[in-house]
């Protein structure tokens, strides 16, 4: 990790060293590695996407994008609607995050596929064909950029309250697009300087629909950022780094010689990691424990007195929700995520719908969860205890969750993961086609395939608005 | 001015309460002072906007927009195109910035007409007609929030390098869009809270076309947040004032307080000022200076050997630009603008074009041009001495330029402003009616008209887009 910028240092050319990068690097310039994780963000995105395309939130949002601006041509994942590029660019992410089910990037908590990913797909509706090959290359170099410049001012802006995702999320999705377009350096590095300009999100909105709006934001504004760039609109040289640039602005202490270390090397898309639960991620040791003590012989919910969870004083903070009404408020309820996996045997998109929180058996049960904070606890780490009433217990500790990137889910759980949110979100939806196209990205020869078979009906019809 | 926020003290209620006086509000409520100053506003918003409507910048903004969202509906000022809601806001709020020639609330730079009224304008297109009076009361109140929060966050806010224009003028734009939509208090708030996670906007960007793309997108992003809230799209309820809220994390010293302090009594309009040359604010003292010693008896160009301009430390180092070979870099040029005064006998929109900053003659005089600061001399003023060379020398000080809070422009000279950028902007539109439906708004029946009166086919027709 670089040191914070001695104040009044000359800044370094970060804004045309990377915009040189991504005019230069070639699809055969990622390790076969990296295009594989590339991919496996891809079907999670995917997955996330078909699960949460009939969120209530998703469906205000695109009544009101059909509305503003109806045309159609750019296709909306697990839906039949199409909208104008940027709408479906929006409405994409939005849908990509509604369900909290997205990858994360451990060292800065970015979620880079959504913005990223549903870019790219918006600029394909009505450009030649991209090849599989290319477009994930533009995908691993957006989210590349969106990482590195979360690098480069975490733990701080998260901290100060800048939801990161869409902040950098921006920056990825204009970097991307930037590539796919194949702008040369100058309008390369516009590109990057109108995305800045648009870099927003308040983390104070997590947990409500207006977190998707920002999240759909930075897809939209990613997308148009190329394209102005592309039409010759200028910006200024430095955007990322000069006096009053992004890095600055954005964070109290950047260490701005993160955004080119080993640049092209060192491939943050490896770093990234995808959720196996749809909750917040602190609980996955948990979730770990209560499987593995249900699975344990003689388990009989009936006999559980109490549930004793310890974990790292953040986990005590974030997630001792006994009292939880709604599926969004317990996606970050110990109590609740306790109930569902021992008495349902899930922790499942549907143990998070309103109707699972208020089911009177699990409301009962999470009166018999207590929460400890254990200040020697690493955050990765959680043990969780059971009790039967008569003296007798068992105790489980998990170091590293399922997921992290310790113990990262394999291409079949994420197929799985992918199969079980297509059948919770897009009825209609056959997920085998779209399924095999993504795990076959490297012979693909029109990525808009993956768009094409992600619609229930096979194809992408336009809408007509309504008077607002 | 009230204190910092002691810290750790619970936030007051402000996002509630903002949303509270926002629903509240009637017409009547507004005293015939601010009513006539937001109409003034207005005046000065349209001149802007149809004399920056065919710039470059606004031509290639609109090229990409018809192109990711061409459905037509939304008039455009000053042109014949039409574009959806969503881009007409962003397109009409670009073209009304692009000549910086915009409105100015000297105590916190911010420009709030373009954001606000362009969403405004946008929210006409397909709804029943709303009266002169609505429209302005709305209009009144957006410039009230964008001005307020700014209030509340400056100067600390600008000085880190946010534009304040474009994260305050989201708000004012959501605040005004929620007014005209009727929203309840409950969604006005979540149309701030929306709007508050658009929020965004970098000062290193002055200068280039990607502002115009940041105030274009505050327009749209205030528009589309209210109608996101109307939809039933929620925020977090204290998204302005909560801890990880809009005031918190985008100023390091806040003063909550300012939010609220005399609302509906102290109007923000009142505080606004309206630019009359279009170049950077702290050069039009100089101007002023220069105007007077050129009406002095016996002034003859050929005999002044130099110019010496004093001010304040900010003027030399904001304006010190010889050099200058753009009319986007002139309008921060002294030396530039003291050879335009003195030659051409004039500051307009006409001396800011590249073909009059390279003008040999003018290139030639800006040699005989130097700046000094003056620690002593007030930032709202300054002085101008002419030179001839025999020894003979003239000084004019001025202490508060036109356009000033302490000298305002007329409502004359308003008009007159307005009438030079329709002939400069917009060929073919005949201003006097546009401007006579304006000074006309308390008995204007449909505020609709004024956008189609800003059209110079005198209607509106949508126009078919490209494949991207």
């Amino acid at each position: 990790m670089a040191s914070p910028e001695p104040a009044g240092a000359e800044p370094a050319a970060i804004t045309p060293a990377l915009a040189g990068f991504l005019v230069g690097s070639q699809p055969a310039d990622l390790p076969e590695a990296v295009r594989h994780e590339a991919t496996r963000s891809l079907v999670n995105f995917m997955a996330c996407a078909v699960g949460g395309c009939r969120d209530p939130a998703i469906d205000r949002l695109l009544a009101v994008l059909q509305i503003a601006g109806p045309q159609g041509g750019a296709g909306l994942i697990g839906r039949p609607e199409a909208l104008d590029p940027a709408g479906a660019a929006f409405v994409n992410a939005a849908a990509g995050n509604v369900l909290d089910f997205d990858d994360a990037h451990p060292r800065t908590v970015i979620h880079p596929a959504a913005p990223v990913a549903a870019a790219l797909f918006a600029l394909l509706a009505s450009r030649p064909p991209v090849s599989g090959p290319a477009f994930l290359h533009a995908f691993t170099l957006g989210v590349e950029v969106a990482c590195r410049l979360g690098n480069a001012i975490s733990p701080g802006h998260y901290a100060r309250g800048f939801h990161i995702t869409t902040t950098c999320g921006v920056l990825g999705a204009a970097a991307a697009c930037a590539k796919l377009l194949d702008l040369d350096a100058q309008r390369t590095a516009a590109a990057l300087g109108i995305a800045a300009t648009g870099a927003s999100g308040l983390v104070e909105n997590l947990g409500y629909m207006a977190k998707c709006v920002g999240v759909g934001s930075a897809a939209r504004d990613g997308l148009l950022a190329a394209l102005f760039a592309q039409a010759g609109i200028d910006a200024a040289p430095r955007t990322l780094e000069g006096e009053r640039g992004f890095l600055r602005v954005f964070c109290d202490a950047p260490r701005a010689a993160e955004v080119l270390d080993q640049l092209g090397v060192r491939w943050e898309a490896k770093a990234n990691t995808y959720k196996p639960y749809p909750c917040a991620l602190v609980l996955n040791p948990v979730i770990d424990a209560l499987f593995e003590l249900r699975a344990a012989p003689g388990f009989r919910p009936g006999r559980i007195a109490r549930v004793r969870v310890r974990g790292h004083p953040l986990l005590l903070e974030r997630a001792d929700r006994p009292g939880v009404r709604t599926g969004r408020e317990a996606k970050l309820s110990i109590q609740h995520t306790a109930a569902a996996v021992l008495l349902l045997g899930s922790a499942g998109i549907a143990c998070y719908t309103d109707a699972a929180v208020n089911d009177p058996a699990l409301v009962d049960f999470r009166s018999r969860v207590s929460v400890e904070a254990d200040p020697h606890c690493p955050s990765s780490a959680a043990r969780v205890a059971l009790e039967d009433g008569e003296g007798g217990w068992q105790e489980v500790r998990v170091e590293a969750a399922r997921g992290s990137l310790e113990r990262p889910l394999s291409d079949t759980e994420l197929s799985e993961k992918f199969r079980s949110l297509a059948a919770f979100g897009a009825a209609g939806l056959d997920p085998e086609p779209l399924l095999g196209a993504l795990w076959q990205m490297k012979s693909l020869h029109d990525a808009g395939r993956l768009l094409r078979l992600s619609s229930p009906s096979g194809g992408v019809r336009p809408v007509a608005g309504a008077p607002l």
